[in-house]
């Protein structure tokens, strides 16, 4: 967690008493979550997650967030789910922050994810597009191209500080991805977000998704595109074709990709890489002080950007 | 925690792996446990926490930990149970830490205790002086007046940087207490480190203790300054009666203190103010990077000591 909320015994029991669900039997703040404050809390009703949102998510976003994480457990998708108070609100205040409930979800996330995981992984993210597709409510991509600008603006003279030249590479990518971003592909809800940390495994079997706080209606490609960042890459930082010939395969038994996304997918894996190096970038240059986190190397995505910018086409992710 | 450890999944498998827990369920990272890396493991055998033990816990002393927390669950204290492999042992290594697995305690710690509390704290705390009685394995008290000088120098010039003044009051502390130290008390197992976050509740009622992982052998009374110390002083700064009574209740309906131990809680209470006091002030002044945990507030046990070198008697505390 970024910023951790310590919450006190009064307002703890004023908050959980609100709902139906027994006594209190324990509540651990978990190290898990780099936007929000989390705690495990385990009751007489059974195990929950209790997340105070903390800086990044704004608070007109929530309902969007809980909406949707409801209606995706409706439609079978395996995520966390919104408890409701006995006043039928998913949502309340604690310590002064939005707070709410979600049941506890079985599973670890698997720190060097393979093939078989990939492949899952690939499946899940195409059910969740479809399972998407009739949720009603919207909300804009806020971290897409037309935010990117503003955010290498943020990092200022920070870029070269880090890496020499990183500024002059940014600007350029900037002014490239803003003419060639691909417009009018299949879109609906995305999780944007789905790195190996947000998604869980019992095994083998993938037992779930969690953290919807950057879900958005985008371009399903864009999702693919993170996902092939985010879990392609092997530790060493070669590109791992296994892993993302899994990857479409998976994706491809439940959702066909169109010729679009397909010829698509190196803008935006360029894209989705300039992206998480622009807000780890931000955030190298701004840990709070009192930070309970260690922020993210950026320059771990100015590498995958690299690669990408040498991507043709989506032959050579392994795209058959 | 001070240090958090990463473990790979295939560390994790094969630690657990060797013990008959069932499948792994969740593993998640918690922030409390300031010495420790903890996790809480949930397998379909339970729930548990898996400690991989850190930088000021010497592989020396876990046997002494371990043996002392089966020697009080079998004496029915409640306290984390060490929970054995399939080879009978209780300690194993995990990313080259020495590690364990105790049975998950439910309960909460409270942050803003009352004088109930402080009573249920009482006794749960001459409980376990008796219930350490016959627990044949001894530990000297490292954290005791013989070492309060060299921690001292630890500290250095930082004393003075952080409030001017300190070196000087902490070096005549010091000469003091090696005199006025006082010997030959009644003891036995102490915890030497029982805060309120090491004390759980269920509601009112005193659940469990946690962290053992200071315990020695030393006087009775210097726990219960410890406590002193710990518990009775509201977040203003103020010493609280109401606390201190219920505490000295608690303690005496479990065990009886003897007039020796009674006449020598004022110094016990600033030697156990001045212990804090030094080690956070060596933790303020030694932050390691990539901390992350706030380091906690020396001058808190300056606040204290002073406080306590105005007490003349027992009386002073409440204690009839």
């Amino acid at each position: 967690m970024a910023v951790y909320t310590e919450v006190s015994d009064s307002a703890l029991a004023a908050f959980l008493g609100r709902y139906d669900i027994g006594m209190l039997l324990s509540c651990k703040g978990i190290a898990e979550g780099v936007e929000n404050t989390n705690y495990v809390v385990h009751t007489e009703g059974g195990r929950f997650i209790l997340t105070l949102y903390e800086k990044r998510v704004a608070a007109a976003d929530l309902p969007f967030f809980i909406g949707l994480m409801d209606h995706l457990a409706a439609h079978g998708l395996t995520c966390p789910k919104p408890v409701r108070n006995r006043d039928g609100s998913a949502l309340g205040t604690l310590v002064g922050r939005p707070a709410a409930m979600v049941s506890f979800l079985d599973g670890v996330w698997i720190r060097d994810p393979g093939a078989t995981h990939c492949e899952a992984l690939g499946r899940a993210l195409a059910e969740l597009h479809l399972a998407g597709a009739d949720f009603a409510m919207h909300r804009p991509n806020a971290l897409s191209v037309e935010s990117w600008p503003g955010l290498f603006a943020a990092a200022g003279p920070g870029a070269d500080a880090l890496s020499a030249g990183l500024s002059a590479l940014v600007a350029a990518e900037l002014a490239q991805l803003a003419t060639a971003w691909p417009r009018g592909l299949p879109e609906g809800v995305i999780h944007a977000d789905l790195f190996p940390d947000n998604v869980f495994f019992l095994g083998d079997r993938l037992s779930g998704l969690i953290d919807f706080y950057f879900a958005c209606t985008d371009a399903f490609a864009y999702d693919l595109a993170i996902c092939l960042n985010a879990w392609c890459f092997a530790p060493d930082g070669r590109f791992d074709l296994a892993r993302s010939t899994a990857l479409f395969e998976g994706y491809g038994a439940v959702r066909r990709l169109t010729p679009q996304e397909v010829a698509a997918l190196p803008i935006l894996a360029r894209g989705s890489a300039l992206r998480f190096l622009l807000t780890r970038l931000v955030d190298w240059l701004n840990v709070p002080s009192g930070a309970l986190v260690r922020p993210k190397d950026p320059l771990e995505y100015l590498r995958k950007l690299r690669f990408h910018q040498a991507v043709g086409s989506a032959d050579t992710y392994g795209y058959r």
